[in-house]
């Protein structure tokens, strides 16, 4: 049983906390927030565990074995440091910082200490990117051409990261749990609509070193929600749509391929059956939480540790800086020192 | 009446053919394919058509004042070149050329000879783009931040051009019909997977000068047809669904706006009623063609006149021209001498 | 302020006293149910209510203004009847009764205390139910011909009540909300399909004086959830479909009609535009708390009074009479007594 | 090689022709119009065959060896008597005839003169209705529970007969081709809304001997288009979609059974995968015509033989005469006679 101390109560915090209570695996040991208020809404939920406004006397206390960080960006490096230097495992909300260095310097740290680092990257844990995973390893789809997805709806507007730091960030966790390839180059165009305010749209272009392309489309001001996300494969294609209830998922057996010989100027086209795997229900963050728990009492590391999140902050800035330049591609080769 | 000959009964062609039998504005006077096997056909549909295998027959008869051109692209510079010459109005088939200087040398050739000529980006013509341009016109949707279309399906692969000449070119004359502001850089990214075959997925970002940004997804190789375009106005946003049998059109009042004063920090968003306007059942062709025969009668330019056409392969050479540097932006200040 | 006290806190009892907890006119003074692990539960939530498994404790304790029954349909006579008994106002769960006389009964009984008697038929108040309300009384959709709704999903089998009770009352809720005509006769076709189990799909048809017809579909054994209404009036006609999370309620300008004079053997048809009216995000057992509080404070009646659930009730066993007689119509014009 | 005589060539007959020009295995000899137009138009498209304003004429005709018949339902009986009476093979439009007597004639005909009598239920010719029909065989579905058809659109008002002859008709030649089991009773509710003309919204309930339960919705006056039908079988649950350009067909692993022993009490839930099979792109009518000339070859019945054709005219007439006593079942044990 990992005894689990939460570190900031507002709006994703009691999502952890709970799952954590519900998981088997571990429990709430102590919460900290700087608010007395969301104190005492963690009070009706968790009444066993103990409260602090002092963020220090969680990290001293001994019978807290990992802390789960659900603060604000900007925060994170700060406190994920002074958990580790207080020899305490830690899952950080994503993104894992707001800056590369910082990241590294996390999953150094860890890494001396012997310590699980992991992040927060939810989706990852769901039962649909889960199966998409399966279906990956298992060459069901064959050679992955692309990832083409698209994740936008009206709101939440956010005062200090753009919409690639609050969105984006979900399909590059996919894509680095998905594909062994790494990316060699980024292009990126973005608008922003609300004066005063991070950009609120953005177009991510992303290219493997082995042909494939990923796109990445994001927006805060559409006039419905959409979340869809087309996988190309040699042998089939997915569609993921995760705004359906049932039948998220839908693997098609349909494809292109060229004609040989004296027919190699033919396309021809293979359009089979269509299957929807039926998926489970497990809620992602109670299998995230498992994973955590084993993680710290394997010794082992987590598909979303400190380098993939360290790869990801990579992207992110790599991303921003491109639309800065209006699309020039940034080079990401050096990225792979992190992998 | 317009008397017309058309040239090439192939794919296109022969809708071309029947659309000006059926304008009443206008009649098939002759057909110029050079397989006798197409002109059988066209002779069954158009039985008081002459029909000829000799292009220059069609080009020297007095009695064609206009022609119709539905010939692969390559062959487009010279036979419109060749119709305007013998003082022949000219429909051609879209996109008007494959390199940006034929295109010019076309405007200005029509323009010397006082002729109409017209480039067939039919889409413009559709019930639901003009109904889209009304809604612009008519300032419902305010000032226009973006345009967000997928077009992608499985198949056709070309031989000769790539995804972008021939999906994008749709949505790049529907941008040139709705946007008063030209565009100021384009960045583009593209992959193929097909070996030896032209690019088959791209994604292109066309940056305005006012910061309004257009992104076009167009995909030869996706599991599921989507024909899908999300258009962001400051008053109201649009979802324009090709797909859908009837409601093609959404109009959303929904929107985000910055609090003033002391709630400047506060993002405030509207979500009001939808509404899906009734779309004239109007084939787009038709329209095409009453208006290809009023421009020819008054002199007056069409919506998809030379020089829109010559915008538009001004696009198309720089979309591409960027896929082969990744994204790096192409300026494209020097498009404004076509406007 | 009312003083509530929830009987039954299985399933349903929760939302009941959440709602409550929740609405700012009302507050949960005491629980009662049989289980002390129900109890249990109910204290986590509800810290300052009372407690107890002696339902005569609840009865008795005059700072109970009012009860909300949520228990089994078996138990709601004797349960209701009881607290009508000892002065309180009642709301019941739906159906109000699994009984015509003690439906009959429980009103006489409420309107001779001068109690309010209440059946929680929720989808009555909820936004799209609301709206389409408004459109019927505002004359907006003109005389009502149909109402055709398709309520199916995969389970939950019921063992004691079939599937009209579990799942048309709530149609049979909104059409007695809807319109103020009164059925006249209801033919009912249905069938089970798990042996030992009551019916788990059926067909009503629903009879009115002036012509128009109901049909309601209902299936426990359905491979999809559909929640799908078409309501056709004279002028404008609605589709609601409750499994969408935006734009449930469309409105079509859609209809036909006969021409007149010489042409009166010619149909016309107006297809016209459609909106999506923006629906308030209010829940609906919010809203039926309030006015269950206000009906109790002015002494008025619900919409989904006593009356209407007798009514309701009444429908209930005719079309299960008619089930057993393979779609035999049974006379309703004695349920006028109940309006 | 069959030589076929199109009588009738207003709406439906140019679409045989064409399916009988196309196939191969048949041509169209004569055509037969009482209208000058229509031959004129007729004549464009198959200059090859003969045409007549007298029909004598064409069933005299010693090279005619077959009539396909596509004029009004009231013509449908008189017609294709005389056709048989010249020796003529027989397929006939649906609905085969508007009266049961009438029908049982033509059969009676056409099996003492031993001549192919079919009639033209096109969706049972339809790849996916096929597709059905193979997965009912292969015992894929189990038993089946029921069948559940929404057939619903905006028009054709039909002047002559009611909704049901005119869209119900469709329904219940796919169930005559899909079930084995004949039907015990049909119960029928039925409305108009358009003064003078016959009703335009119907509800069939359809009860077989072995408990399974059909249902059908048509209806002229909806709003929107739906073709939804729902299969419920033991094993596995089918969504028939039409209004899908692809995807029509989806095939649900999804049930429920109660325990067993001590568990007798639990419904358990199935919730397995869907898969959507490819189905051929064959046009139905095509497939009509090759079985037609098949059959004719053969002397082997078709699956809408004369039998199929009258055992459906009963079920139409049988459900109209429910209609009109608001759902009193009528008895169709007397059906036998004609499977």
């Amino acid at each position: 049983m990992i005894h689990v101390g939460v570190i900031g109560y507002g709006y994703w915090g009691p999502n952890l906390a709970r799952a954590v209570a519900e998981s088997g695996v571990a429990q709430v040991a102590m919460i900290a927030d700087q608010s007395p208020d969301a104190l005492a809404r963690a009070a009706l939920r968790h009444p066993a565990a103990r409260l602090t406004t002092d963020l220090q006397e969680l990290l001293r206390d001994p019978a807290v074995d990992a802390v789960m960080i659900a603060t604000p960006v900007q925060t994170h490096y700060a406190l994920a440091l002074a958990a580790l230097r207080a020899g305490k495992h830690v899952l950080v909300e994503k993104p894992m910082t707001d800056d590369v260095d910082q990241a590294r310097h996390l999953v150094d740290e860890a890494a001396r200490r012997g310590l699980t680092l992991m992040v927060d990257h939810t989706f990852v844990y769901t039962p649909a990117v889960q199966a998409i995973s399966r279906l990956v390893r298992e060459d069901v789809l064959g050679a992955i051409y692309y990832y083409d997805s698209t994740r936008v709806n009206l709101g939440l507007f956010q005062r200090d990261v753009n919409v690639i730091w609050d969105l984006a960030v979900h399909d590059l966790a996919i894509l680095d749990h998905l594909l062994d390839q790494r990316p060699v180059a980024i292009s990126a165009s973005s608008a922003g609509f609300l004066a005063g305010r991070p950009d609120n749209m953005a177009q991510l272009n992303i290219h493997y070193g082995n042909g494939a392309l990923a796109h990445l489309n994001v927006n805060w001001l559409a006039p419905v929600k959409i979340r869809q996300t087309l996988i190309g494969g040699s042998r089939k294609m997915v569609l993921y749509d995760d705004m359906q209830t049932s039948e998220k998922l839908r693997v098609y057996d349909r494809g292109a391929s060229c004609g040989s010989g004296p027919y190699e100027h033919l396309v021809s086209y293979r359009i089979g059956d269509m299957y929807a795997p039926a998926l489970s229900s497990k809620e992602a963050l109670l299998t995230e939480v498992e994973i955590f728990a084993d993680c710290i009492q394997q010794g082992s590391a987590p598909a979303t540790d400190g380098l993939a999140g360290l790869r990801i902050v990579e992207m992110l800035a790599a991303a921003t800086r491109s639309t800065e330049l209006r699309g020039h591609p940034i080079d990401l080769v050096n990225l792979k020192v992190a992998s």
